[in-house]
């Protein structure tokens, strides 16, 4: 019987044991049930209580921190370019809010203006030598933070979330002071104008603050199991900021569901958190522009033509390319970074890879805006009312326009596969849609030129007769070129099956885009089956192979024919406790000698039981010294227990499973996948004859991948 | 070994073994895998092939069946209340389709100017006859349809698809038949007016024809697995059409995964499946308007105030407690149909019905025209240019219009409870959404009338101050309303728990309305809350329940600390062979004595394997009769084999699963609802101790509802 008296305090890098785990919680809702008075209820209800707590304040605190962030990152992108005269703390919205439309703000003032600068050379030049020293100032002070308070503040997050959701323990990860780094570092790093993006690190943020809120409750302090469906909530309620979606903060709970036993309580809790999230973000709106999504398209047109189906399936098998050659670039700087002398100098690395964005960012006008407005404008489609953003609707100047789309994107995937790994928080999700973006709108200009060129071929002929009509949409083609794009990343199949409808449904809720959704399905489907094609697994399952967490990935695994024998672990090599041979200071030097985290027990090879470590070390701890002499029985098989014996047939785990030998591999990887298991043990006619660990699944599982541990 | 040669052909009424089934496919790749040869790639390809083939197929074809549907209803619908005189066969629209916008459509007549009735009296009367009239006959034709040749294609069809796609056998409702009647049927089911939706029944259709074009190939006839999974992708597919929602379909497929082994590869197709028939569905176009989607609200405003959420928690209560009435009503409906005198006049039943409901639809403005128009001009927000449908905009008249509304949703709920069950083909989801729609818009426009009257009030103070700007869009509470009734009567948590996410999906789809997910996702968590301390069961849930299916709901399931042994058939009670004591003529004389799907061995109580009826069968028929006197041996446990016994441990199966006896209820409730396993074999230090079967768990899940196996 599992009971709280046994210690489970795990360490960091362990992983917890989720039948263990689920069993407490049953114990404990047992308990509750049991008391039948007013107490037992009011129990419960504090139980309860305290779980909606934590979740309604990281939802609250998640919206509001996003919406904070959005604000910090606005005002510290505008003083690169210039200050208000009225303080150096508005930004430029702000600064101008009291100017009618039409007049000139004079109160925003770039640098050269507000020293005072007269001659244009020396004006620009002081314009990019700040533009470019604040970005490294940005860029270096959050590289400093993250080095020296929190280094587990780097990167996006996701991989060890999903680590840890899986039941892999990295308290270190979840720290308040994480939390304080992350955020502020991820609004210096966004304001730097690295190639980075704010939307993993915010989940990542969100758990901290779930984990941190959890720590001030004893409930929570015993069980892992019931933190992790807190963390699943409260990475729902992350995405929920991060992309503006509740809805898509809900299909990431149901991405995670696998790992928890009650399925319909973790979402329901993920359903809240996300539209708490939202509902703060929504109330405090930075922009006053009382809308959630990030992106919108509203004026595309409400049909497409068959022949456009030719460029969406050619970006989609751009995005598939692309998306492969990001993450194996990825991987390779990764490496590079690990083996070099730039191990020892992050904080460097980062004002050097900065100083170069910056510098190269200055001299191409798509790259000089933040990547979000960047996206938001290829999005929108070209109308004349609305004025032309940097030429891109001139049709004199498609090809100067395409070029400089190419080169923007070629650009960005080289300082994304970078980026991405350094020591800042850093997200890949909007640069993905970025260089997406570019190469759809590039695609959708040549398209559109096409078209209005030759208006008569046969190909054309679906477009409306009325040359002054738009046929061809190249905002919506950028739409399309981001959805390919972040498939061919993000991988549905390896991060989980229906990544992809998040992917489609995220898009579509980011664009509005409700008439063209299928488009961009078949569109992700080619870039999911060309990526695929060149390489198994998306960009976090390679993060979390190279780190080599403990974590399953939820995909489809063909044996070739092997079963389980081939890769157990046989009887003659496991340490496993021979029922009535063992004495009780025998089993003591077992647990001195071996770490494992539990044993098989046998009597004459006969399979009895499982029996965990921290349920033996405290039997074994609970008998006196002269006691220590005796037998060990965990069964009472052959009437052999008398005074003699100890009877510790209390301690065996109720929760074993066991199967042939001769079952297929495929089927045990599916046990592990489904049931969320340690380990399995394999009986022939009642003989134990091997085990299966997770962590020789997960071995199995990234057998395929050269650069395993890598980064451990 | 399972191989081919086993028989595995399955009776109606049976349940597949999916760990079979698995372990056949497995087999197929292997030997596919291991011709190395062109012959073996070819095969291959040519398996693929055909699945593809069978996917493409069916979803061109239930595309094209929804087109033509679709047209087939409104010919019939328009013909009740008229004729074209160019004409019969013309509806409305095609009619005066040649007349331009202004000029009044004279080809159009109604009955009494068809038959040049001067009399007013005798023209009104004349007209409601002929509306009744043929309601009765397209009603009575379709019960008459149903009754004779396909009984199967009765209902909406979904209850029995999600007990097939779990691995229940029942070819007999999956016959082209079935298939021809069911969509004929429906067309004229509709047609008449009955308060029933198409939709379910479309999901039907698209699964008929995947297996009748599933029988075309000798693939799918020995594998029931393959087979499921293609009418997984098919059901995506009729939900893509159904609703217009390819994403809607893919999500249905993710609901169903646990069922399957390769979760990405029935993704895949159903994503396939839902893009192949949406494009074909809009390829064919009927109405000329090339939008996938229902019903579309553009016109709503965008933002929304604090206030109003108090109406729409007020609808979400509303919808989860007339969901739970519709649902209770419907089940006495079904248990007094089925045992009283009506079971014998099934079609008298449904001419009764169609008259009655033809009568009082003709007497109501809102009830007479067709559901699907109803709910689109409910959805509407007033705008004076676009003209007033049936005075519902005009302030003068709120209170008649609440009344008549309310009224509607009444009758509806009474109409409804009846007739889904009745010999017609009748999908829930149309009526549903309808009687949720009245009563959202009753709630609109009482809110909206309170606002306009006390403008001043506290609680309005967010609308804006110009009277003529509207704060409260009526249109959008219907939209609410039609989401809570809906999750108030399919209940998430009891069909699958994101049930409630395919919802807010096809919701939200349905209706564009972006900017209004976070609240629709409220009143549907609202609905979900109230519905379940009703009674936790849905609709198709209760359905399954009545006819006793053998189908594991995926819903948390929390035992009160009972362990497996308190369910489990002890081994006392157990049919077991018992290793060594029986000769092939006991197992022959077993096989004919009890019907049961297979067998535990044994040897001396310790259990030794697990051996199915079809493989017994089969080696025991494979030996000549001088030889039956033989022993069995199933394992070489103490080296007994010698020429006096048999050696039958190839037929015992790879996969089974053993587990302790005093594991905890829950989790094996839990590994029978992600295993998809038959059967769980519990042992105590290798001895067998008893048995749980699907059909133990299926009923402990099922024991709180009252009337199960009502309609067996």
């Amino acid at each position: 019987m599992p009971s709280p008296r046994f210690n489970r305090k795990y360490q960091d890098g362990q992983s917890i044991d989720w039948i263990t785990e689920d069993a407490v919680e049953r114990e404990r809702n047992y308990a509750h049930r049991a008391q039948k008075s007013i107490r037992g209820l009011l129990s419960r209800w504090a139980d309860s209580a305290r779980i909606w707590t934590v979740i309604i304040l990281t939802g609250m605190g998640i919206g509001t921190i996003g919406a904070w962030l959005d604000v910090l990152v606005k005002w510290l992108g505008d003083l690169r370019e210039g200050v208000c005269s009225h303080g150096f703390f508005y930004n430029q919205v702000t600064c101008c809010s009291g100017v009618d439309p039409g007049e000139v703000c004079t109160n925003w003032q770039t640098w050269g203006e507000h020293f005072d600068i007269r001659f244009i050379f020396v004006e620009s030049l002081m314009q990019s030598f700040i533009y470019i020293l604040l970005g490294l100032i940005f860029a270096g002070s959050a590289a400093v933070l993250v080095t020296t308070y929190a280094p587990y503040a780097f990167h996006t997050g996701i991989p060890e979330i999903k680590a840890i959701l899986g039941g892999y323990v990295l308290d270190a990860f979840l720290t308040p002071w994480t939390l304080l780094i992350k955020a502020l570092g991820l609004a210096l790093a966004v304001a730097s104008g690295l190639s980075l993006g704010k939307e993993g690190p915010l989940v990542h943020v969100a758990c901290c603050m779930a984990f941190s809120l959890s720590r001030l409750f004893k409930q929570f302090q015993h069980s892992e199991g019931q933190r992790r469906k807190l963390l699943a909530a409260s990475a729902a309620a992350g995405i929920s900021v991060a992309f503006g979606s509740p809805l898509g903060g809900v299909i990431f709970c149901l991405e995670e569901l696998d790992t928890f036993a009650s399925d319909a309580e973790v979402l329901w809790r993920g359903f809240v958190a996300s539209a708490v999230a939202a509902v703060s973000l929504q109330y405090v709106d930075p922009f006053g522009t009382s809308k959630l999504v990030l992106f919108q398209v509203t004026n595309g047109s409400d049909t497409w033509r068959a022949f456009e189906l030719i460029p969406w399936l050619g970006l989609g098998v751009i995005g598939g390319v692309l998306g492969s050659i990001l993450i194996k670039l990825n991987v390779e700087a990764a490496i590079v970074r690990r083996t070099s002398v730039l191990n020892d100098w992050p904080i460097l690395e980062v004002i050097g890879v900065s100083s170069i964005t910056a510098a190269i960012s200055y001299l191409i006008v798509f790259t000089r805006v933040q990547s979000s407005e960047l996206v938001a404008n290829l999005f929108q489609e070209c109308d004349p009312s609305k004025g032309d953003y940097h030429g891109l609707c001139n049709p004199a100047a498609v090809w100067g326009n395409v070029f400089l789309l190419i080169l923007t994107a070629i650009i960005k995937i080289g300082l994304t596969a970078w980026t991405f790994g350094m020591m800042i928080p850093a997200g890949i999700f909007l640069p993905t849609i970025t260089i997406g973006a570019c190469l759809g709108r590039a695609m959708g200009i040549l398209t559109q030129s096409l078209q209005t060129s030759y208006p008569g071929a046969w190909l054309f002929l679906s477009c409306p007769p009325d040359p002054s009509v738009r046929c061809v949409s190249p905002g919506f083609y950028a739409v399309m070129g981001a959805a390919a794009m972040l498939a061919g990343v993000t991988r549905m199949t390896s991060e989980y099956s229906f990544n992809g409808s998040t992917l489609v449904l995220i898009t579509f809720q980011l664009t509005g885009a409700l008439s063209h959704v299928l488009p961009i399905m078949i569109s992700v489907m080619t870039a999911k089956w060309v990526g695929d094609a060149l390489g198994k697994d998306g960009i976090y399952s390679v993060w979390i192979a190279m780190r080599q967490y403990p974590w399953l990935p939820p995909v489809d695994y063909h044996d070739k024919g092997e079963t389980a024998a081939d890769v157990m672990r046989t009887a003659q090599h496991l340490t496993v406790i021979d029922e009535g041979e063992l004495a009780l200071n025998d089993l003591d030097g077992l647990l001195r000698d071996h770490a494992f985290h539990g044993f098989p027990v046998v009597k004459e090879r006969e399979l009895v039981g499982y029996v965990t470590r921290a349920k033996l070390r405290v039997i074994v701890d609970s008998f006196a010294a002269d006691e220590m002499h005796k037998k060990c029985c965990f069964s009472n098989k052959n009437g052999t227990f008398n005074d003699d014996h100890v009877n510790l047939s209390s301690t065996l785990e109720n929760s074993v499973i066991q199967l042939r030998k001769d079952v297929p591999l495929e089927l045990v990887v599916r046990v592990f996948q489904k049931m969320n298991l340690r380990q399995i043990l394999f009986t022939d006619a009642g003989k134990l004859v091997g085990m299966v660990t997770k962590t020789d699944v997960v071995a199995l599982m990234t057998a395929h991948f050269t650069h395993t541990a890598a980064l451990r």
